[in-house]
């Protein structure tokens, strides 16, 4: 089956955070966007979504050459997924994380759709092979799960299920990186694809030390960020202890430090959101007001365009 | 017990790459340093690290507006630690990872130092109630681990031994935050301190979905540094979670997400380093040559001054 291997026009359904952020990505490449979303307002929002996003989009240089105005011109808004996928050549789905809502969303997509356009689930906890056991088509269907928000963050998770043909997975790839993604492709679903795994395990081993009374959440916090916070952001973690190894690289590493790894996972702990661990968490981050929490994002996305700058430049040599 | 609330004149004792770099943070910092070590030529690579480490230390801003001339001329070296230690008013210890030579040298410290003198260890792997086991004036041990490289990277975990008074600890805590560094204090010592466990668990579940066959080690070190590692430069697990509550707080997040939480928490998996893996790692990061390690190092170090430069920038607002 040829998918198309360069599409100029995508679909996206459901206009949400995610959805917008999506949105916002694909004008960003030059693309143009048929959305959709049965929410009140919805397209105002979705608009208001990219004026807003526009600056930082402006600031990594990934806006094609078009101006917020220009963006909008090429993004139009349908009532329904069905007409959204009329003439896209891809689709990037984004409903609410409910089965049976997406199942009846892909029937729709799939009676205006031509049998060869990818459909790309965002979703985060649902297993492809689940979403795709009703389809027409499944072979089409993969998810293509991005790190929020995905007009910024690289990452893009690309998992099939069990009927996902290798060539929707290889358009998918084709796709994520010519909009200027890092896609990785994972052989088989898993809970949590890769990503969220990982996140899981950071936060587990910190709820661990804090409820041994080791260090306060804040302070664990701070020894990630301050410590091996400031390599991940560029370098994953066998890579960072291969290069330990020196020039005998990870050989020497696991000679070296090996009994030292295993001696921590032999000690690593267990969590769990009992009651007094989520009122320890919702303690020790506090309740927000409007004000402390707008502050606490303006930081947080000002810190990531940063991260985001470095990574270009790293790039660059 | 008295500590000197400000030291000027700190020993380093042990010169290798760990030692080698404290002294070039503490010079930058505007201190005398005394430097010992038994090794052949020691003083000449000391010299030799700080002369190369100093081009780092300029463009973070963290030389006190000491030339590498005046760095130098501010370092003297000594053929004992005894000796080093005359007129220190803290010690930085970073000896061999063997218990027997880091006691006799605490011996031969005390021999030198007076008691209200912190000697602080960088030690990794040996708890501080067995360093300081047999020690005169065992309260005024704490565990200083800093985080690879200490000259560049914040994070300094302070961990008391059972017989560290808590006034040694709370002078290491400001005389680290004297010298620039972020330290965050232990309540109690832990296997591994914090840093290392997070990594040890983020290397664990990443070599668990490897062996599996999900996703390659080198895709897997990317989804997290081009997904979940643009934040962890600059933000812990448990801040961006509750962050993505929304102005709800944790306490919205935990409803929200708790569940999906655990339900990763319950898939995370488990390694071990028996020879299947450990030869799947080290053909997953090859052998290197001395032209691909040098050139691998110098990305990496060039893009860990870019992320401490974003750091710069964050706390500038």
């Amino acid at each position: 089956m040829p998918f198309p291997s360069n599409p100029q026009t995508v679909a996206v359904i459901g206009t949400g955070t995610i959805g917008a952020s999506w949105a916002t990505l694909f004008l960003g490449a030059g693309l143009s966007v048929r959305a959709s979303d049965p929410g009140e307002g919805a397209e105002a929002k979705l608009r208001a979504f990219v004026t807003a996003a526009w600056p930082s989009m402006e600031a990594l240089g990934q806006t094609s050459g078009r101006s917020a105005e220009d963006a909008l011109a090429a993004l139009s808004f349908f009532a329904t997924p069905e007409e959204a996928a009329i003439g896209a050549e891809l689709v990037q789905e984004n409903a609410p994380e409910r089965i049976e809502i997406k199942r009846e969303t892909y029937a729709k997509l799939e009676s205006a759709l031509a049998p060869e356009v990818v459909i790309a689930s965002s979703t985060s906890g649902i297993m492809p092979s689940e979403l795709q056991a009703e389809m027409k088509h499944p072979e089409r269907l993969v998810v293509g799960h991005p790190f929020n928000p995905p007009h910024l963050v690289p990452l893009v998770e690309v998992v099939p299920g069990k009927l996902t043909s290798a060539e929707a997975v290889e358009a998918a790839m084709v796709f994520y990186k010519s909009v200027g993604k890092v896609p990785i492709k994972l052989n088989r679903e898993m809970i949590g694809h890769i990503a969220n795994r990982l996140q899981a395990a950071v936060l587990r081993e910190s709820v661990y030390l804090a409820r041994e009374g080791v260090a306060s959440m804040a302070d664990i916090d701070l020894a990630a960020s301050m410590g091996p916070g400031q390599r991940w952001a560029f370098i994953g973690q066998g890579k960072i202890f291969a290069l330990a190894g020196g020039v005998g690289g990870m050989a020497h590493f696991l000679d070296h430090l090996g009994e030292a790894v295993e001696t921590w996972w032999d000690d690593l702990g267990d969590a769990r959101l009992d009651s007094e661990t989520r009122a320890m968490l919702t303690e020790a981050y506090g309740t927000p007001t409007e004000e402390s929490f707008a502050k606490d994002v303006a930081f947080r996305d000002a810190a990531l365009l940063r991260r985001l700058k470095a990574l270009s430049e790293d790039s660059e040599g």
